[in-house]
């Protein structure tokens, strides 16, 4: 019987094909395959367990280094990283480095160089430049671990949405418990163009199955997303029809079009135009709502929709930290087992 | 023989009157009962134990994960919980949230919900709004500990002044040591009306029945204080007659009247009205002095007196230690044994 | 056979006279004699050992806690310190404090007093003012470790860098392996007098036994610095001649003379006249190049200088972890046993 263990944890993980991962890193989900993600789940799915007991630790990373190298603030990220890693046992070590007082390029390459030669065993990156993990895995021999770079990817944002959506309680889908989404429909509704969350994700569904669409405003999407096999349209009611899950996506108030000058009106404006309200719930009684957090209430997601019970935004939660722990497992050597 | 285990240490607990805590949660000890209060202390003097050895380290909260949630910067309070929660053996995680960045109400909902979600045990809350502890337990299924809300409650620090108290030379109190503080004398000095450290203890003194003088210039005396049972003086001479404990509380100092516009002068004059000297030492040789710290030194207390011997500054901040540790312990399960 | 016993690992140290330091604290390498320094370099030689595993942690200092108390910021050096302290097992807490809101003297006592009050057995400090370290060991009982104070002095950066020195293969100089530096020339180039990390390096090279030579602007070199037997020149040609190791400073931009004015003609002068660069290499071809990091490219070093495969500025960094290891060790009653 396959098993993977977390160190002294049995984990049993019958129905993936592979027992290693491919990959070195987790730089995106662009190139990662069906059956490497269906791994990932998995192992997640196990070390929710973990999360479950009394004692949430397990010894599998002791005496292994983790750097959590962020140059973007992001204190949710950062905390969900940190507990994951104190449960395998790892040691941590937080860097934090504004965008101004290191700067791009060589910097970053004789930052990471310097760091690894602190004997550290794997990076966890977030910065502003997409590629900037890449690069990394040019300088330095450890494990890179992606944690958003830029509107590039944020590959444990979706992993973590993926296994929210193989929880759901979906009758005509009996394959979601085994990480198969055919048949799945999922809407990703917003600013498409800079979320690295709904690049991802398109990446992940597709690999798994699921049918895609896209819904934002037109100056919202990048030119010839539809290549990667999605369906785009910038009406909501469209979106919503026959959707399971409608993934909000967190809009940066910044970005909005007139918002400097005209900032309330322009917000309405997005929320009457692809907002969820509770109509929406209604309409659909089906219907799943997911969201990256931290939401803007009253913007994305009607405030009574955040807390209704199809709404599994702390599930998404939850999920993050299991599949933190599992990515990390997995990258620095843990494997399943006969 | 009753006795506490704290994670394979043996703590004896012979006085105790009760075994665990009724409450859930520490939000302030207006409600904490005296057989309460006296369990944390019994356990803390236990604990103490610990902090003297050469591996201050029990296994007690193995696998727990505790989530200092400071909105409020404080350095030393937060130390001396991290501390705590270190030397048992928790996974810790520090959240600190400027008061601007994340503002209150729902936001510190949303905020805790999530951080919930990580699957975390105890939140330790500072935040500068009255009752937003309590407000988490409405939110948070988790064990919360108020570490100061406001002007409100900041139980932690009332606790390890009853510890310290308990452990002072007073040949006429033999009760001490088992913490009934019937007959003791503690005057609270300074700005009481905005002091969250006077109400804790005013509560806690109360309860294990001591006597309580408060003494402050009028304008910092809160309206009808004195139905806490406590006598209320603006003369610190008055204050001093016959006092065993003088706990000076620290000035905010931009709180001080006209302090912005002429600082030294008010400073001056407080100190020369309430500052205890080197002359109060030598009218009243069996006074004993405590202040939370950090002290301005030459306004609350002349730099001698902070120095002094019968000055026990250094012996709260020991206490505070061993205090959160009892907390911590109990309020995670722990309990005294037969 | 004499050994050194790292809370389970064997530590072998067979050529140091010593089994144990003179000194409790380490302040400086001023006083430090060639047995101690030795005993320091075989200890983080069995040290790196621990960080090739994949279980890069020991036992020795479980249950010690160890406070680092950063009064400047320094990213690099406090992570070092962390990681050093993490893999002996000791419980860590970080206290930042910006030189503004802790002011100097008294204050400075009462913060380290308190921290020694919650029971902290070691406090590494760096401080802007010289002489802070020393203070700190009349004020507290613990063990003090200085992690630079101004321009007095860096210890922990010398001894990494005499291990460093130590593993260079230079095949005229036997005795290196023993941490015999006799025969050794080093040239240290740039602002001597600012350079705390000169004058540590200073005193530990001599010590050992090598030969120093100390090059820079007259500008940047201190009155009567040959006192301390070394040879000063202003001439980098003069310094290279004959030498083994060129050890470049960092240059602080602020403290270039005319460099508000007219910065970049200012550095480019500076790299031209004392800056290291491709045709010294060349013409050196057994010289070999240290540098504190982070490097200004360009500057003290010409980029490809920096990435010459005679360039050992990693090999600094990671022997930097080691000799942390090895004083906190040591300092904390490790020693060498039959």
């Amino acid at each position: 019987m396959p098993t993977t263990s977390a160190g002294g944890t049995e984990i049993r993980n019958p129905q993936s094909a592979i027992r290693n991962l491919k990959h070195r890193h987790l730089l995106g989900l662009a190139d990662y395959g069906a059956d490497e993600i269906r791994l990932i789940l998995h192992t997640a799915r196990e070390m929710k367990g973990v999360l479950e007991r009394r004692i949430k630790r397990v010894p599998s990373l002791r005496g292994v280094t983790v750097v959590n190298l962020f140059f973007e603030a992001s204190t949710r990220t950062r905390i969900s990283f940190e507990l994951a890693e104190k449960r395998l046992s790892a040691d941590v070590v937080n860097f934090s480095a504004s965008g101004s007082s290191v700067s791009k390029g060589e910097t970053l390459k004789d930052t990471a160089r310097n760091i690894e030669a602190m004997k550290t065993d794997v990076v966890v990156i977030r910065h502003q430049s997409p590629g900037a993990p890449h690069a990394l895995t040019r300088w330095i021999e450890g494990v890179v671990v992606n944690a958003g770079d830029g509107a590039h990817e944020h590959p444990t944002q979706a992993l973590l949405d993926l296994l929210t959506m193989s929880e759901l309680d979906l009758p005509g889908k009996p394959g979601l418990a085994a990480f198969d989404l055919s048949g799945l429909n999922v809407s990703i509704l917003g600013d498409i163009a800079h979320s690295r969350v709904a690049r991802s994700n398109i990446y992940g569904l597709r690999a798994l199955g699921a049918e895609v669409t896209l819904c934002g405003p037109r100056t919202m999407m990048p030119v010839g997303i539809e290549g990667l096999g999605v369906r785009v349209t910038d009406r909501l009611d469209e979106a919503l029809e026959g959707c399971d899950v409608a993934m909000a996506l967190r809009i940066q108030l910044e970005r909005l079009e007139g918002a400097k000058a005209n900032l309330f009106p322009s917000l309405r404006e997005y929320h009457e135009r692809f907002g969820i309200r509770p109509e929406h719930l209604e309409r659909h009684p089906d219907l799943w709502i997911m969201h990256p957090g931290p939401v803007n209430r009253g913007v994305e997601l009607a405030s009574e929709v955040v807390d209704h019970e199809r709404a599994v935004i702390l599930d998404q939660v939850t999920n993050g930290v299991a599949v933190r722990m599992a990515v990390l497992y997995l990258l620095s050597g843990g494997s399943t087992i006969e």
